[in-house]
């Protein structure tokens, strides 16, 4: 009998990830897989002068227990913040958690029952893939295109799957870089009204956009309470310290503290206080220019190599902003064995097979150009290319495995 | 119909702990509830060198992604400090985590399944019977007297229950104070071995003895690897830095990897540097001696005033270290309305019933020292010991409510 961890985890434990994790992460080897911020354009010397402000005159407080909810202040920048963002909210409805991984985790934890079913769209985030299916959720794939979720194929899946949450990423959607158009956003909101659907909302890249206008959060359009928004401070300041947060209904913001004392009691003190100590010197609006600047460039230098190198039958997406493209191959591909060949070439990516609940996908794979710098990115396409030109050809004669 | 969320958490909304947590935490308050280190003593100099250290050159990394496992310095300095404490084990055998909470939350969701059983101590820590029934796990209770767990009662438990986990704090127990005697956790290893439970041996407080001599954990007696070991620098250095470990098999910690990268992704890279930084100068020891010392005389302060002060017909623990002694009063006693009115006169603690998986114990109640400094422990006691004689003579009179 196969233990139940095992039943829970047969995807994650055969993943790709293991192959990815186990891979040498040396200098010679070019990355496109992990979805890393930018390590050398940390704000190092602000985090540093914060740090030494939190652990200063009565620092101990920084080093005690802390409450559960999170650290005030911090929870009352966030009010300010969410409304530059579009969404009104008060300080009773914020919840910090230990980076919004967290925050997607006590939302399944507190709303999914074994058998419950979750609306994704397709592909999405691996890792709230597991999330869900950890909580032993059914997964209901929402049909997208370019503009994301399409919210006329919403009603008959609602009505017939009776889902308990419709999971999104709205901008620069991890894989896909696709972002959902704001007449979906109002459309997606009112459907969840309508059905009582739970929406998590899941936005770690909105503030990462480097072309076209920002649009405001499907939570801007919460005239009934049924969206959780979920963000973080990993993109925007450093993902080694563990901040995200949920905004919520106080009823729902109940909840997740009750099932965060029993994930972690809080989060670390010390980065709650020393993110809000850095974000009221007002300096992080200048960083995350710098930081979109640069994605802005590495995400052209991709595409341009995209089009110098790439053979027939690949195309990818055009995100606006984030972190990722989105490749798509010729029928008959499968990304799994292509990382097998990158990974001898030193070069590494995410196969699609991972962001697809059920296993598909395998013609697909995402790119991450985020944490490469320009001239690697050029490199490590050229190579991937190479090697994309021998699977179609491979393919094209029939003489695939 | 109730919510799922509901049914699981029934016992949690309706705690005490809402009481405590919503009492205002001004400076006339004296608390005697939570479980926290002296805030005054904690090592802020030297852990804010360590932090400029670590956000020194090349500092961006600690604000990276880590990996999911843990800093590998720290978790390589936690084969010694295991070794010291009388367990031998590899680094693959040593995941770290965001507090012994998580470690306790990933133990539990990696091997429960709903209706699994779990024996505990009786009392036991209240958020452990959290994390259980967040599994939806059964309880039975073992029975304990003075040197903790009777070992002699266990195989009829186990055959009758099958339980998967046995969940012990064997040093200074949360919240009895009591210690499991040696001759005994060989006795507990074995029978482990015998009948294939998963014992998680939960040790925060085994560094803070003041009185008596170091025992091994019962990890170290564990020849079938059938226990998980688990412990925190949250009492050592500092509860703000979520910094916790499990020893375990290496099967077992892949285990409890995949579990952390849906629930966290990973713990704080810069406080598990900074715990790093701070540990390998060694000045840890002499900070662990100083919080000893401390604990000592205040454990000695708020006995003597217990035996001072308190009425006929209560009793209570005497401990070798940690951070609680254990009260049990008269038959009849409510501990819960004895908070209610000692709210009033604003001291604080935490009451029996919170530490019982059915609710039961009203008679019994935790008092926390360390947090504490002397004066306020007599004046607390005094103040907690005239209300306990005022419960005692109401229920002599028969007048209880």
């Amino acid at each position: 009998m196969k233990t139940p961890f095992a039943q829970r985890f047969a995807h994650i434990t055969s993943s790709s990830l293991s192959y990815i994790l186990k891979a040498p992460m040396q200098p010679d080897v070019i990355s496109f897989a992990g979805g890393l911020p930018a390590t050398e354009l940390f704000p190092l010397e602000d985090l540093r002068a914060a740090s030494e402000r939190v652990l200063g005159a009565r620092g101990q407080v920084a080093l005690q227990y802390g409450s559960t909810i999170g650290y005030q202040p911090l929870r009352e920048l966030l009010v300010g913040e969410m409304a530059r963002r579009g969404v009104r909210c008060s300080t009773e409805q914020i919840i910090l958690t230990s980076g919004s991984q967290q925050a997607l985790d006590l939302l399944a934890r507190s709303f999914l029952d074994p058998g419950d079913t979750v609306i994704t769209e397709s592909p999405t985030y691996l890792t709230a893939i597991r999330v869900f299916q950890s909580c032993e959720a059914r997964f209901v794939l929402a049909p997208t295109d370019g503009e994301g979720i399409i919210p006329e194929a919403l009603p008959e899946l609602i009505e017939r799957f009776r889902p308990k949450i419709l999971y999104t990423i709205p901008n620069f959607q991890n894989p896909s870089g696709i972002t959902l158009a704001e007449p979906r956003r109002k459309a997606i909101a009112q459907l969840a009204a309508q059905y009582g659907v739970l929406i998590v909302e899941d936005d770690p890249y909105g503030q990462l956009r480097y072309a076209g206008n920002d649009i405001p959060p499907v939570k801007a359009y919460d005239e009934a309470n049924q969206i959780a928004y979920v963000s973080t401070f990993s993109k925007t300041v450093a993902p080694g310290l563990r901040v995200g947060w949920v905004v919520a209904t106080p009823e729902t913001v109940e909840k997740l503290v009750v099932m965060k004392q029993v994930a972690d009691t809080m989060s670390s003190t010390l980065d709650q206080r020393m993110v809000y100590e850095y974000l009221r010197t007002g300096e992080n609006a200048a960083h995350v220019e710098r930081i979109r600047t640069a994605y802005r460039e590495r995400y052209r230098v991709m595409d341009a190599a995209l089009r110098e190198y790439m053979p027939e039958g690949f195309s990818w997406t055009k995100p606006e902003g984030g972190m990722f493209l989105w490749v798509t191959g010729p029928e008959g591909l499968d990304a799994a064995e292509l990382l097998r060949v990158a990974l001898e070439h030193r070069v590494l990516f995410v196969p699609g097979q991972d962001f697809f609940p059920d296993g598909s996908g395998g013609r697909h794979f995402r790119l991450s150009f985020s944490n490469t710098v320009p001239e690697r990115i050029r490199e490590g396409i050229r190579i991937l290319a190479a090697l994309c030109h021998a699977q179609s050809a491979a393919l094209a004669s029939g003489s695939s495995r």
